[in-house]
């Protein structure tokens, strides 16, 4: 599939959003990152939807030119590279969990998935606050 | 663009939703629907990111086979149909209010923009009560 670049400069909020974040990848991306603490390609690869290298290559290049991660070197492994969500990309938290809250209505969860969502019902600003903590504690 | 329709089976909400509405155009359907009371093909051509109709096309048919909108002749024009949000369809609009006050932070809006943004913030549950019943009035 080839990503369609073109954007919408038509000022409406929505198709804002959808310019950066509106295909079928990148979210899940950005959920690995907030709910899951991965932070490089190999995470990212091992998901279990499977993405390809080169539509990883292609969001993480346009997240990073977005301004919703940013991307160092891994000290560890000079040949890799280290994602961290910006404050940008950390406001998405709540655009991900209300898709969790309404796909939680129409899809059979496991266990781990049904707590996330009666957390999200029961206590979503305390949800938040946590994630962000945690993702910025790394 | 070709739509690519392979699902992602592994059981993640993230994941589900991103099957129905991960897309750069789906959202724009149901904002029209559900801020603008939008409701036929015309509608959805007219407004400003203009869709093609073929993407329109495959689009409302697949919104439909997912359960999201509903489909009947219109009344005052046999050769043409008319739209609603079905429950599920409705119940997309948490996740759409979380894309417009994330834009919100990152975007310049205009007057009416802003007050969306600032009615969300102030009173976000009376706002999505005030959509439902619009959208369902009709």
């Amino acid at each position: 599939m080839k990503t369609e670049t073109k954007k919408h400069p038509t000022g409406c909020p929505v198709a804002f959003g959808l310019d950066i974040f509106g295909d079928r990848w990148t979210l899940l991306i950005i959920r690995d990152m907030l709910l899951h603490g991965k932070r490089t390609y190999s995470d990212f690869l091992a998901s279990d939807e499977k993405i390809a290298t080169n539509i990883l290559a292609n969001r993480m290049r346009h997240l990073e030119d977005e301004g919703v991660v940013t991307r160092a070197r891994d000290p560890e492994n000079r040949r890799s590279f280290i994602y961290t969500l910006t404050d940008k990309g950390l406001s998405l938290t709540p655009v991900l969990l209300e898709i969790v809250r309404w796909s939680g209505d129409y899809l059979r969860l496991n266990k781990y998935r049904q707590d996330l969502v009666q957390r999200i019902d029961s206590d979503r600003d305390g949800l938040i606050a946590e994630i962000y903590q945690r993702v910025q504690r790394k």
